[in-house]
C-alpha cells in the first residue's frame, strides 16, 4: 500500500502517467522468466531525467521502493515489485541524443532499444554490436550488465558503456565516465554502476561506443561427434588469433527439437556456428582457418557461406531454437538460466551437466555462447506443477555450484535479480560485505529496487 | 613520525624487511615525474598476501599511512609520502601463480612486471599486450589503470583485468571478479579497484586476459603536411574497421628532436606511425588500407614493412622520442602530462595547444596514442627554477581545462595521484562526492595512500 500523500503528491506532478490500474500493473509486475508475477502498486511513466528526480525524490521522502523498468526482457525477476512500491517506466525517455560518427559513440536516453539504434544507425557504417537476443533497452542492458552472442568479438555492456547519467537515492544527478575513449581520472563508477541491476541508481542515459559494420560477413556451421571436441575446436580457433565474431554451441537435443520444428536435417550432435567480420578476404580466410581446426577435432558436415541468405540458412537452427525447444515440451514455460566457466573447463561442465539432465524428467535443451565458456540451459516446466518447479530448482542449484567449482560464475549475463541471490555470497564471499556497504552508503534507505542483487 | 609501538610491532614481524634508512626512503619517495619527492617513514617489504595483512592491520591500528608501491613507475606523485607513514614495497611478491593457455588468462602477483611477465609467456604463443612504456609491476597498472600504445586495439587495464585478490584499509581480504570471460553477478568491484590508486585497497593478485600473439606484424610510417590531416587518416582508417593495433602521432618538433638525436633524415612534420597485427596476408591488406586512406589526406612518404628488422626502423623515431626530447634543454627535467579527449576534436585539442606552447619559453614536444584521442605533453623544465615548474602548471592547467571543454579528460592514462587533484572535480561534477562515499566507507581512518585521487 501506497502513503495516500505519496500517491496524491505523485498524481499532482504526473497526472495520466500514474496509473494503479491492474493491467498496466500486472504488465510491469512480470518479466520473460518463469519467476511468479509480483505487481507494484503504482506505474509511472517518465520522460525526462528531471521527472526521475522527482520521483526519486517523493520515494525517497516516503520511503517507497522504487523500480526502473524499461521493457521487461530480464530473466531472474530484476523488475519484481517484491516490496511493492512504484514501477518507473523509462521507455518514453527514448530519444537518440548524439550520434558521433567520427568518435564511434553515441548517447541515448535508457529507454531506446538496440534494435531502434540500430534502424537509426543504418547508414552511418556503425552499429551497434551488443545482442542479448530480446530488444531491450540500453538502460536496461548497462543495468544488468547485457551481453550476447558477439561478445566474444565486440565484449558486453560493461565493455562498451562509456558513460551514463543517473539519478542517486536521494534524487541528486551525476554523470560518470565521459566520451573519452580512456581514462585514468578517478574511480570507475560508470562500470560500478553497469550491471548493479537498478539497486543503486536510476540510470537515465547512456553513452556506448559504436563498431564500423564490417565490410563482409562469413557464417560457418559444423557438427561433433562430442562437446569436447567442438569446444576443443573453439579454444584453438581463439589461440590462433582468429577473430571470431560469434561461436555459438547448440548441443544434441537442441538439433533435434530444431530438425523436428523447423523441418531441418542435421545430424543430431552438437553444432558449432561461427560468424566472421572483416574484409572479403579476411573473413574468407578465417572460415578456412576454422574449417581446418574443426576437421582435425573430428568435425562433420562444414558448411560455410558469405552471402546474407545462404547465411540466414545456417543461422536458422540457432535463431529457431528457443521456440523450437518450447515445443520439446507442448504448453511448457521456461525455466532460463546460464553459467559461465573458463573455457578450458567448458566441456567439463557440459558433460556433467548432461549427466545430471539425464536424470530429470522433463527435456533440457543446452545451447551457449561457447566462446566466452558461457551457456544456458533451458528447463521446460509445467508452470502449474510445484514438482516441475522444484526439480528445476534444484537442477539450477546443482548446476551454479558446477560452474562456481570450476572457476566459474553464477551467471554469465542474466544478472542476480532475486533468481539468483542465494549464490552470490558462494561466488563472491566476502566481497558481498563491499557490494552491501556500497549499497548502504548510497541506498541507505533501500528504496532502489529492494530484494534484488543482495540480501541486506 | 611514527607511533614507536607501531615500528617495534612491525620490526618483530618483518625483521629486516623494515628499514628507515635514508636511501630506502628516497628510493621510494620519489616517482618518475617532476614532483618532489615526499619519502615515507619507513620502508617495509611484504612477500605474499598473509604479510600484507599483518601491515595494514598495524596500520589500521595505530592510524599509519600507507602507501603500496611496486617499482614507482607512476608519473602524477602516486607513491610520495605526502602524509608520511610507510611505503610498503610489492616488488618481492613477483610469482607468476598460473598460467592458463587453453583459457588466454594468467594469475599473478601484485609485483611481476610486465616484461617478467611476457618472457615467461614467450613459448605459450600468448602475450600480455598492455604496455605503458615503463616495466611497471602488474599492480601497479592495476591501480593506476594504466594503457599505453597498443590499448586502441586491445583495451586498457579496465578490459584487461578480469579479477583481483586485495586487502582492505581493516586487514580482510577479499578476491573479486574471477576467471570466466563475463559475468553478471553482482557489482563490478573489480572495476572499482582498478585506477583506484591505492586508495581503497592493496592489490596483491592480479588475474589478466592474454592474446595470441600475432602471425605476423606489420609497421607503417607517414608524414603530414598538418595534425589535422593525420588525425583525418586514422579516423578513416578506425572507421573502416581497420584493426589497427598501435597508432602513434609524433609532432614536428618531437621529429625535429629525433633527427638531431638518432640521425635521421625524417620530414620535420607530424609523423603517424602504425602497427597491424593479423594474419599474413592481413597486414599487409591493412597497411594498403591505410596507405590508401593517407594518401588522400596528403600523406607523404609513406614506408611500411612487416620484417623484424624493418619495423624497428620505422619505429626508431617512437622508441628515441622520449630521450630525443630531452636533449632539446640540457639538464632539463619532463613534466609529462596527459589529456585525452574524443578523437574528432583531437586536431582541435592539438592546435590549441600548439598555439598555446608557441607562447611559452621552453620546448614541449607532443606525441601520442591518437587512436585514442590521447596525447602527452613533455614540458621541459629546469627542476631548480620556480618560473619553469610555475608555467609548465599554468600551461598543463589550461591544456585540461581545453581537453575537458571538448568533451575530454584530465587524464587518459596517468592518473590522478596529487597532480591532477585540482581537476577531478571539474571534470566529474557531482560524482566526486559519490567517489568521496566509497572511499569514505572502505577506508573511514583514510590509512591507505591519503592525499590521492580525492581531497577528503
Amino acid at each position: 500500500m501506497l502513503p495516500p500523500a505519496f500517491l496524491e503528491k505523485l498524481r499532482a506532478a504526473f497526472g495520466e502517467r500514474v496509473t494503479t490500474v491492474e493491467a498496466a500493473r500486472l504488465h510491469h509486475g512480470r518479466d520473460e522468466s518463469a519467476h511468479p508475477p509480483a505487481p507494484p502498486d503504482a506505474v509511472v511513466y517518465a520522460t525526462s531525467t528531471t521527472e526521475v528526480v522527482q520521483v526519486v525524490t517523493l520515494c525517497h521522502q516516503y520511503h517507497v521502493p522504487l523500480i526502473p523498468f524499461g521493457v521487461g526482457t530480464s530473466v531472474e525477476g530484476h523488475v519484481l515489485a517484491v516490496h511493492g512500491g512504484i514501477v518507473l517506466d523509462l521507455s518514453c525517455m527514448n530519444r537518440i541524443l548524439a550520434v558521433n560518427v567520427d568518435d564511434l559513440d553515441v548517447t541515448v536516453e535508457a529507454g531506446v532499444t538496440r534494435k531502434q539504434l540500430n534502424a537509426r544507425l543504418h547508414d552511418s557504417g556503425l552499429f551497434f554490436p551488443i545482442d542479448p537476443g530480446a530488444d531491450a533497452t540500453l538502460g536496461g542492458m548497462a543495468a544488468t550488465r547485457a551481453s550476447g552472442t558477439n561478445a566474444v568479438r565486440y565484449g558486453t555492456m560493461r565493455e562498451n558503456v562509456l558513460g551514463l547519467t543517473v539519478v542517486l537515492a536521494d534524487g541528486r544527478i551525476i554523470h560518470t565516465g565521459g566520451r573519452a575513449r580512456k581514462s585514468a581520472a578517478g574511480y570507475d563508477l560508470t562500470r560500478l554502476l553497469v550491471g548493479s541491476e537498478g539497486t543503486l541508481c536510476i540510470i537515465t542515459e547512456v553513452t556506448v561506443r559504436l563498431h564500423p559494420q564490417p565490410e563482409a560477413v562469413s557464417a560457418a556451421i559444423c557438427m561433433f561427434p562430442t562437446v569436447v571436441q567442438a569446444v576443443r575446436t573453439v579454444i584453438s580457433t581463439i589461440q590462433m588469433g582468429v577473430p571470431v565474431a560469434r561461436c555459438e554451441l547448440l548441443d544434441a537435443l537442441t538439433i533435434k527439437a530444431v530438425n523436428r520444428h523447423s523441418k531441418l536435417n542435421l545430424r543430431e550432435m552438437p553444432m558449432l556456428l561461427c560468424e566472421f567480420h572483416g574484409s572479403h578476404s579476411g573473413v574468407a580466410e578465417q572460415a578456412k582457418t576454422v574449417q581446418e581446426i574443426a576437421t582435425e577435432n573430428g568435425g562433420l558436415d562444414f558448411d560455410w557461406a558469405s552471402k546474407q541468405e545462404e547465411r540466414s540458412r545456417l543461422w536458422q537452427a540457432r535463431h529457431d531454437a528457443y521456440l523450437a525447444c518450447l515445443q520439446l515440451k507442448p504448453g511448457s514455460r521456461a525455466v532460463a538460466t546460464d553459467v559461465c566457466v573458463p573455457v578450458s573447463r567448458l566441456a567439463d561442465c557440459i558433460a556433467e551437466t548432461n549427466a545430471d539432465i539425464a536424470k530429470t524428467s522433463m527435456p533440457i535443451p543446452l545451447f551457449g555462447h561457447v566462446g566466452d565458456g558461457n551457456f544456458h540451459l533451458v528447463i521446460l516446466v509445467d508452470p502449474a506443477s510445484k514438482a516441475d518447479l522444484d526439480e528445476a530448482a534444484a537442477l539450477n542449484h546443482r548446476l551454479v555450484m558446477r560452474a562456481l567449482a570450476m572457476g566459474g560464475t553464477s551467471t554469465g549475463e542474466h544478472g542476480i535479480g532475486i533468481g539468483k541471490l542465494e549464490f552470490l555470497e558462494a561466488e563472491h564471499g566476502e566481497a558481498v560485505s563491499v557490494m552491501r556497504a556500497i549499497k548502504q552508503t548510497l541506498d541507505p534507505g533501500n528504496i532502489l529496487n529492494p530484494g534484488k542483487v543482495l540480501r541486506l
